[in-house]
């Protein structure tokens, strides 16, 4: 039951993986050449993660994370967020820091002291690999992200939040696992909505009697899945009895189909958008998590589910449209001329 | 004389700043309310880049330095390149490292210690603005660049380079600006060419004696100068007037005047080229080094000076078409549609 003497201080509040992205476009010959999984995530260890750079051609570096980069596309779209996730005392943690905070979230997760080894591992970071088509393959090594602990969390912050967003990802590790848990608990004993993303079907493959175990009992209000994670979450390999399976257990499900547009189900309702139109793919890295922000940016605002699923498609075709995972465009005006 | 008996292993080793860049777009606003220097080059210490750049919007993180860029650009035209320059032993130092190495060019230069304190800093930034006219704004810490020592210069691989390529940026603190003399007599004593770029007007204003001194000595073989690089040179507002003395005085002069072309004078010689026509300036971040890397690329293959400067036409062209200070393109496809 919300709990409306205290109504939320922030829109959003997201726990992810604290990522700094590396981004490098080549060839379709190179995934090949470097055993890539191409349009996939894999993990690595750190002498993986440095062998791979070390393949890797010249490259840019921005923030990244998933959760994190809904919420810089929630932030940019006039959403009140905040986040939590563990970076190292390091200039990529110094970087995420920064680049979260410049657009306006509260982020307050003290860094954890490195050395560099394994046991205080650098800050995160993903090596991604874009082929000409734009397509991305993400290599990531979790680095400090993984030891986020339960006791970082700010459990009136997360208290204060309409929504509490988590990413799959980041189920993965056992301690931010055990954090989000908690947090669950925390946000539901606030009244609050918990949202969820699937983030990839590895993670289902992994831990997807936990997820099923969740929406069982009710612990999700908003599940985001893509194509492929409702089909290895359901085992179902026909989408919409996936989709009706999924819709008659939590209030609000989301599933993107890449180019064939999005579908939404919220009590007993349907809606689904085609993808928005894209002169030149460029970079797909973000696109899911940009296709949440939009979503959640119009049902915080308690916008009609046809229009969140449309400023979905918006950010999502915004975002892939240049290098990065998040907006680089007025993302207010550009709703404003679409919608 | 040139060392016929041992040929040149290198086209072009060059002496300079190893920088990350930090790039955010921004508003003209901005400029004056953070009161930058618009369209210059400041230097910042610690303190000042970290409250620039909390001040700083969302960016990206890639290898920047003047010279640097330059290499990056001669080594995707296919020329042979080593580099030397002094970063920290700290992840940007491993960015700038891992970015020159990706392009072919040798980096040897051992990392310096850094505990982040003054007296071991880490790997110098540039804290770069980008207004919506495409204009950039730099402000740079220098960190270990500073440091760079006489004593890590390779004099062999300097011996062995057919063009030293030194940054005017690096006259600027003492012991670089020692590295480079030393460097200087090692080329001229095996009978190599030195190239120099004048970087910035402030620092001719800071070392234009010892500019012009050398010059006098006959020590620098091609010089790269800008319009008002030119004009703090000589003292001469005239440009005509300010590029015939200097040309008297140099055996190769280029004298880049931006969206007005370039002029070049060897041996008595002149020639002249049109700013190659661009769709949308986005970012004008390297485009000096660019045009320096267009120009050394036909150089080094005794192309004719017209060709020279319409290479460097072109590479600046492709430069300040994208984010970022070194070539997103295929150059050496760009050269043989262009020429």
């Amino acid at each position: 039951m919300p709990d409306t003497a205290n109504p939320p201080r922030y829109d959003v509040i997201a726990i992810g993986n604290a990522i700094v992205d590396i981004i490098a476009s080549c060839e379709d010959a190179d995934i090949n050449d470097l055993g890539l999984e191409r349009g996939g995530m894999t993990l690595l260890d750190a002498e993986g993660a440095d062998r791979l750079y070390a393949a890797m051609g010249p490259a840019t570096e921005t923030s990244g994370g998933s959760a994190a980069n809904t919420l810089a596309g929630l932030a940019e779209l006039g959403t009140q967020c905040a986040f939590i996730g563990q970076v190292a005392d390091d200039q990529f943690g110094e970087v995420f820091a920064h680049d979260i905070r410049s657009v306006g979230i509260d982020f307050d997760t003290p860094m954890r002291p490195t050395d560099g080894s394994d046991n205080e591992p650098p800050t995160g970071r993903c090596l991604i690999f874009v082929t000409p088509d734009g397509e991305r393959t993400m290599n990531t090594f979790l680095g400090a992200g993984q030891y986020l602990p339960a006791a970082a969390l700010d459990e009136e912050l997360i208290a204060s939040a309409a929504i509490l967003y988590l990413e799959g990802y980041l189920w993965d590790p056992e301690e931010p696992r055990r954090a989000m848990r908690r947090a669950i608990d925390v946000a539901r004993a606030a009244g609050r909505k918990v949202a969820f993303t699937a983030s990839e079907s590895f993670v289902i493959d992994r831990h997807g009697d936990d997820f099923r175990a969740m929406i069982d009992d009710g612990l999700i209000d908003i599940l985001f899945v893509n194509e492929s994670e409702l089909a290895t979450l359901t085992g179902e390999a026909d989408f919409d009895a996936g989709f009706d399976a999924v819709a008659a257990k939590v209030p609000v499900l989301v599933a993107t189909r890449g180019e064939h547009g999005a579908h939404a189900a919220a009590g007993g309702e349907r809606a689904q958008v085609s993808a928005e139109p894209v002169a030149k793919v460029v970079d797909t890295t973000g696109a899911g998590d940009q296709f949440a922000a939009g979503f959640l940016s119009g049902h915080a605002k308690g916008e009609a589910m046809e229009t969140c699923l449309k400023r979905g498609a918006i950010a999502a075709a915004e975002v892939i449209s240049h290098y990065g995972p998040r907006p680089a465009t007025d993302m207010q005006a550009l709703m404003a001329d679409k919608l």
